[in-house]
Order: C-alpha cells, then sequence, then structure tokens
C-alpha cells in the first residue's frame, strides 16, 4: 500500500525519477543526492512503512540480505575502506523522510561521516531495568 | 564456525557472561558495556563472520527480524524518542569488534549520539560512474 503524500513511496514506485542502482518487486536502491560520501546509496522498499517497527518482517529480513548484496557489490568497485549500514527511526534519531529507508554509506579514510558516540558507562540499575523488561 | 580469538564469539557462546536480554540458536542480544544511551544493545550471531559481507543471507536476514523485534520492544519499554540501528563495517567505519554485530541504539531528546553526516552533492560524474557499476 502506498501513501499518496510520501515522496520515497513516490520514488521507489517510479513516479518521481532517481538514480536506480536496482530494483525489484519489492524495492529500489537509489543513490542519496545529499551524500554523506561517494557511493552513499539508499534502499526503500515500494510498500509503504513509516519505520522499522511497522515494516513487515519478510521486508525487513529481504532488506538486510539485499544491503549485504548492494555494500558488498558497491566496497569492491569503489574500493572503500568500509561501510556504514544506517537505519534512523523518528526525527530524535535523525529520520527525515518518514518511509522507512536504509542508508547505505561507503567510507574511506580522512572522511568526515560522523557516525560514532561518547561510550558511557552501564550502570547495575540500567542492567537490572532493562533485563527486567525481557524477563 | 567458532574464531577461537574472537571475544564476540565467547559471548555469543555463552563462554564469557555477558547482560543478555535475548537468546535463540542463532544468536545473542546483549547490552553494550559502553553504551551510547541507555537501552544500547548488540545483536550477535553465534557464528562467526567478521562483517556483513562475510555473514550468511539467511542470518543478516533473520538479524534485521530482530533488530526490529527488539528495538520494537526497548522502544514501548523506554519511552525513548527514536532508534538507530547501525551496523559497521571495517575500521574506517567504526568497527572495533571484528565479528559481526548490530547496534540497537535508543535516541532521547537532547542526547550525545552523534548518528549524522553533513549531505555532500551527487555529482552527474560520481553518478554516471556509479550507475555504470550496476549496468
Amino acid at each position: 500500500m502506498k501513501d499518496q503524500n510520501c515522496i520515497f513511496c513516490k520514488i521507489a514506485n517510479g513516479e518521481i525519477p532517481a538514480a536506480t542502482l536496482y530494483e525489484d518487486e519489492d524495492f529500489r536502491v537509489i543513490l542519496d543526492l545529499g551524500p554523506a560520501s561517494k557511493g552513499h546509496a539508499l534502499i526503500l522498499p515500494k510498500e509503504h512503512a513509516a519505520n522499522l517497527y511497522e515494516l513487515p518482517d519478510a521486508l525487513a529480513g529481504k532488506a538486510m540480505i539485499l544491503a549485504k548484496k548492494i555494500a558488498s557489490k558497491l566496497s569492491v568497485a569503489l574500493k572503500c575502506d568500509g561501510f556504514n549500514i544506517v537505519q534512523n527511526n523518528g526525527e530524535a534519531a535523525g529520520q527525515t523522510v518518514f518511509h522507512f529507508h536504509i542508508h547505505l554509506i561507503p567510507r574511506y579514510k580522512g572522511d568526515t561521516v560522523n557516525v560514532t558516540w561518547q561510550p558511557g558507562i552501564l550502570t547495575e540499575e540500567d542492567k537490572k531495568e532493562i533485563l527486567e523488561i525481557f524477563r
């Protein structure tokens, strides 16, 4: 099901043109117009899902297998030094288009991409609280 | 197959204890000891694969479905504002342990996690070169 107001629905389904690296019945893989680095691509499901939580399991699984396939191919062809696979959910996580997508970001030594964090400390209190959620 | 020198093999297979949120025959999900934020968890396959390229497709697919499941549960329980799913390949991409893993990072408004990049511009030259790889 498509969302008539979603730009990624339109791109994924070919209503708005994009530089397409790959397409199958479930997905379109395009080049990001504002790339973090050379080769930055996006995996878009054709079916609308705002985020990972809404994406059906079967598509979530296929999306990661596709991420492997495209990242492997780009990695060899572009001779990059690394690869980030990033999937953001919610504005607080940096999501700007609310249609599930996976960022495939080739990394090059000395590039300016910043996918990192200051490691904190796992406190006993947090550990206990979170383990309790899964009990 | 396990790698005898790999700490994540030992953790995934229960030889080194860790705060385990979930376990099945293929994976263990643990709390990160140096969390980016409260609830930062790691999905570790029990089988050794250095990175996404080496991970069998079946496990790549299952890993993303598991990411959805755990992130959904943590998101509700911790009432976080967003979620980053991050998977790094290679030192240049920030990978520090060379056993495939997915970071599940709950995000909270005003936190200090930095999963972002300066958007560049997709040049016609790069576009042409990269499209050629997939022709």
